[in-house]
């Protein structure tokens, strides 16, 4: 990983000249910062004013990076995990002449980030919003502003960069060697996913990762001396981190010194760099108040004076800057991009099927014939935990499907989510193409991790019981933010925990997750639905998935009686209808592991003469992406009496059952027993649902008079 | 805190007798465990095994605790951090002779954990379910199981202590100085939240914290060198702990060696004991295979044998092992306790005043007068954020009610929850009854300690933006599963944030928050509504509270015009109806910041004589709890034309509005802008809502024919 030094075009020029430009070019993105926070009169000004040289030196002298081509696989990675000063961002982003790239990957031919855009920070419509969003940005590699999950990401990304270079790099062919830059604060320095995610990133000795921690000694109640006096520098290198110090945010020397180093130990890099939060205003500087709002006109003049900048000048590029950019980081990233271009043409001819599969990994599709293998599940009354069908479908898709990747939090072995085929492999510091992940118990970093496994375009997943989706709430919201076809699998979905009682029974996080804007919750009511909700997420291409899944074994229902489980791509479908063709008097409507209740609520109704239908809904979103003629035909406005069934908050479930409808639900939290005898305590039993749909039907016939 | 060495009586006895009963009393702990997960068919039997002289040895030879009083103020803590090893503490506090205590305080006059119990371990209705539950069990300190949150628990405990020796020791009345033990495994080491919290109680300098780290490197997935190979002492020593290291958790003579050690260096300790998961199961000591399930009758009796035990014997308590628990922690804690209590009531005779606070204090009561000084809110159509009005509302209590303490995770300024009247302090390590805590970036850790203070009958809240709620998930939880008057205050509650973009503003928090059993959700309209809201709050004592605010300014609405804002502690109530007295045709329903765009909706309604009413529903969880005739006044069947307003998910309003109400809310994620344009841009405008309240009467017009 001694790149640099082998580079001399990324050396540092030393001349006179380069000084004053870097100079310039450092002034340059402290002022647009100030200017674009004053002009929003909301912002962040402080850490661009610190941090200017940091991101200047990094990005113009050791980033291999193409502005032209801000997607190129093997780019080096800035992650800005102190996304409030996402001005630094931007403002680098917009001299380096970042070119702008639409959603679906494809150039746009126009700047990433316009002089106008920052002159709109903040405001609608701008390239700029107040913290950077990922594929709203070209340029930015991570959506980033709440603490600690850019740094959690950076990790995932220097395991991609790791991963993808053992599965496609052959002799002659180094098609991927890039380092994961990220510049963290002190609040990211605090939070516990950055922790979780840097003991993981030492135990795999990801020399390939540079965290840059601005220490500023200020945090928004005053000195961070107030909450935070331990020795960050000891602690990280408890994790096994090489850490070096920068005395000076404004020494470019030293800084680049240690950015030469990266990697030479072998391990991660934390180079901590010691700055004066709005450095260069009088009166603000090494205080909160550079923190998070404007500086105001008459302190940004006086910082202005203090650069040697025309005080007047707002939003001001100086003659030579751009030309200075696209000198440094544009001509060297531009060489790398292009030898590397090249070098996957060369590479396409030796190992064509390689390049093929590379080309395929980048465009997010999956293997031709990655379902080739699916498993059937004949009907089988005793059934099997649907973790475990899951863990035969995910097994027979990922043998086919080589970037499939993921682990859990030390829970693999119950949530069933380990790849056991021949040369799966677990991924370690020695093994890094292993396809199994340990990520310890650590949700939260798993989730950051995994989501920037999904930024490098692997096909992730992480795994745990559905209780600790709560510990990586913040990751599974910003992969919905940001899009990515990140795989979610949470087992243990109930109160079919059983003796591990309360603390480990999910009550409302399948409300918690269905509330998710872009997140779609997938619980399958048996194995067929599993199979069909795993050709479900591996069609999603820009979406996250949640696939929640039984502890407890569940019925295989006999699709020959039943509807298809194919039904499950709409979310929700009839599964049973009266078999005398009579109109249903009520509607069972279930989830997962209590769709099997409904059915055998069903078979006793209908035993009774009473005619019923019965609903397996194992996606609330994917069926309100169905149009309204479908909607009503699964549950038809004239059939008011209906009944929920699911072992959780119930709400939400008025929306399909209606302010009359019964929801069978839980309404307070579990209880330590065995599964049988909750079920009773709880009322998941097939008498309570009958009962229900009984007095439904009784109710809604008094409604009609 | 150097007690142990100045009480004799704690000293381990050493006498060959004494040792063979130390070891007869660690191996029934060990063979009480093993048999009840045996039993149960479902546990942890290997931790027990292990850790079994560890335990016994705290309780026995350390802990200030008498098994006749549970809830001694001044007791020592020990908190299962790991909770799943739950049988360690349940055998403990059975052979301890632990008094029953009910859930109101009260003692029972008889066992807390009978034989009985432990033979019916994770069973329906046994004091010992799967994991340990606070309020079910006397002697649980806390909640635990989900892993890290009792670290996180134990650090507030010892805040407690030093803040309660602060306020009411005095020159010869020592009334607290207790010390607070954890037991944490490989998985609370690897938990970001354990991780915040650690840093913070060497901040504070927590000499009177002990956490006890069982090193057994064995993981469920396999050994802990697949994730986890940082160096634990040497992180613990750069938050600023002292570290010891016991080779082997037989040990009890070096382990009691270090304990007497513990607080002596003016930092809290952390002692490393190395220790046999399983210990004496000759096939499955040292394998992943004694985590989690029962040993099997087979190994069961092997591990008997090893120990010297009687093969066939199940729950065998041996002859002397009660006495020796009497003889031990309990003649010590006696003694102890009855001291206390005479130095109580000398207490009480030379500072009466302060005794009848503590007495309060421990019972949860605020104090008489706690609302003298709650400030009025007149009529103001530009208004004040419910942050600000909240900010003023907090300090007029908390001056008047001492042990309301609390503090936010590094946004203090932000949410206004600084304590600013005179004396009022800052939490450090100098001065630890400050009354302002600072949590730094930490908001998990801030959760759990929290609930610590609260388990300590401090009256604690902590503060962050709603978004950043996500972060601190499983603590809110368990403040709610333990009954908990915890106080959490979430401002910036919705797009209302404005530029700071979509990763800050809160879209599926509510409904996240509203799913929670047992959690008060509280979102105030307006000033007034914030002082009524803080009524409730202070009225709880065994429920927590979310309060959410907002950012921006709100009306305070003219309350001799809309009804009075004490119409809150119902959860919902008629703000405003047609003023000729005519029954509404549609209701509007807000909550929060949306309110008072209801009530313009409704005043132009009005002005085109449509008769609408407005209803403001602060809390779902209140409203919940009226009785039907309430809720059919505030929201009567036969209107079905409705409109629900509230900027967060949707998802639940149908309960409220029905499944053909219109619901204005927000079903993707935000954007950043100024407010104004995220009003426009995401419908939040009168006119919308006025256009969906005449769409809704149109459309229930039609319904009736």
């Amino acid at each position: 990983m001694d790149r640099m030094s082998n580079d001399p075009s990324s050396r540092k020029p030393r001349s006179p000249d380069g000084d004053r430009l870097d100079k310039l070019c450092i002034d340059t993105i402290r002022t647009l910062s100030m200017d674009a926070v004053q002009k929003a009169n909301s912002g962040h000004p402080g850490t661009p004013m610190a941090m200017a040289p940091v991101v200047y030196t990094l990005v113009q002298h050791a980033l291999r990076y193409d502005p032209a081509d801000p997607e190129w696989p093997n780019r080096d990675r800035f992650v800005l995990s102190v996304g409030h000063a996402s001005m630094l961002l931007y403002s680098a982003l917009h001299l380096m002449g970042v070119a702008g790239i639409g959603p679906d990957g494809t150039a746009l031919g126009s700047a990433a980030v316009t002089l106008d855009d920052i002159k709109h920070f903040r405001q609608m419509g701008s390239k700029c919003p107040g913290h950077p969003e990922y594929r709203l940005t070209a340029g930015v590699e991570t959506t980033t502003g709440p603490l600690g999950q850019g740094c959690g990401n950076s990790v995932g990304m220097a395991m991609a960069s790791r991963w993808l270079a053992t599965r496609f790099n052959r002799p002659d062919f180094p098609l991927f060697d890039h380092t994961v830059y990220t510049l963290c604060g002190d609040g990211d320095m605090m939070e516990g996913v950055a922790s979780e995610a840097a003991s993981l990133a030492g135990h795999l000795k990801l020399s390939n990762l540079c965290w840059i921690y601005d220490s500023n000694r200020i945090s928004i109640e005053g000195g961070t001396d107030l909450a935070f006096t331990e020795d960050v520098a000891a602690r990280f290198r408890a994790y096994g981190w090489t850490v070096m110090d920068v005395a000076d945010a404004n020494d470019t020397v030293a800084l680049l010194d240690a950015l030469d180093r990266v990697g030479r130990s072998g391990a991660p890099t934390l180079i901590v760099v010691h700055s004066h939060i709005g450095f260069g205003a009088p009166n603000k500087q090494d205080t909160a108040a550079a923190h998070g709002e404007p500086l105001g006109a008459d302190e940004i003049r006086l910082a202005k004076k203090s650069y040697g900048w025309p005080e007047d000048a707002q939003f001001l590029v100086p003659d030579g800057v751009y030309q200075h950019f696209a000198d440094g980081v544009g001509r060297r990233g531009r060489a790398l991009r292009e030898d590397w271009s090249a070098l996957l043409e060369r590479y396409a001819k030796a190992h064509p099927d390689l390049a093929a599969e590379l080309q395929r990994t980048l465009k997010r599709e999956p293997p031709p014939g990655w379902d080739a293998d699916l498993p059937d599940f004949p009907a089988d009354a005793k059934g099997l935990a649907t973790r475990d069908s899951s863990g035969k479908v995910l097994n027979a898709i990922a043998a086919r499907y080589p970037e499939l990747i993921g682990g859990s939090a030390d829970l693999a072995p119950s949530t069933k989510t380990r790849l056991t085929f021949q040369g799966a492999g677990d991924l370690g510091p020695h093994e890094p193409g292993g396809r199994n992940l340990h990520f310890g118990v650590r949700e939260h970093a798993m989730g950051a991790v995994v989501n920037g496994l999904a930024l490098s375009h692997l096909r992730a997943y992480g795994s745990g019981f559905l209780i600790f989706s709560d510990y990586m709430k913040p990751s599974l919201r910003l992969s919905a933010l940001m899009e990515l076809p990140a795989i979610w699998i949470f087992t243990h979905d109930s109160i079919g925990v059983g003796e591990d009682g309360p603390t480990h029974q999910p009550i409302e996080q399948l409300a918690g997750l269905r509330s998710i804007p872009g997140l779609t919750v997938l619980r399958p009511a048996d194995a067929q639905e599993v199979v069909a909700a795993w050709r479900v997420i591996i069609g999603l291409k820009h979406d996250p998935a949640c696939l929640v899944l039984t502890r407890q074994a569940v019925p295989t229902l006999d699709r020959s009686r039943y509807a298809p489980a194919a039904g499950l791509a709409r979310g929700a479908y009839v599964l049973a209808d009266p078999p005398d063709g009579r109109t249903p008097e009520v509607i069972l409507v279930g989830t997962g592991s209590e769709v099997s209740l409904c059915v055998g609520a069903y078979e006793t109704l209908t035993q009774d003469g009473i005619p019923a239908r019965v609903v397996s809904m194992p996606s609330w979103e994917l069926f309100e992406r169905q149009d309204e003629d479908y909607r009503e035909s699964v549950l038809p406005p004239a059939v008011t009496a209906r009944v929920s069934v699911e072992q959780g908050s119930v709400i939400g479930w008025d929306r399909y059952v209606g302010m009359t409808g019964a929801k069978i639900g839980m309404h307070t939290f579990g209880s330590s027993a065995p599964l049988k005898d909750l079920l009773t305590q709880f009322g998941f039993t097939q008498d309570a649902v009958v009962a229900a749909a009984r007095e439904q039907i009784t109710a809604s016939k008094k409604r009609r008079g």
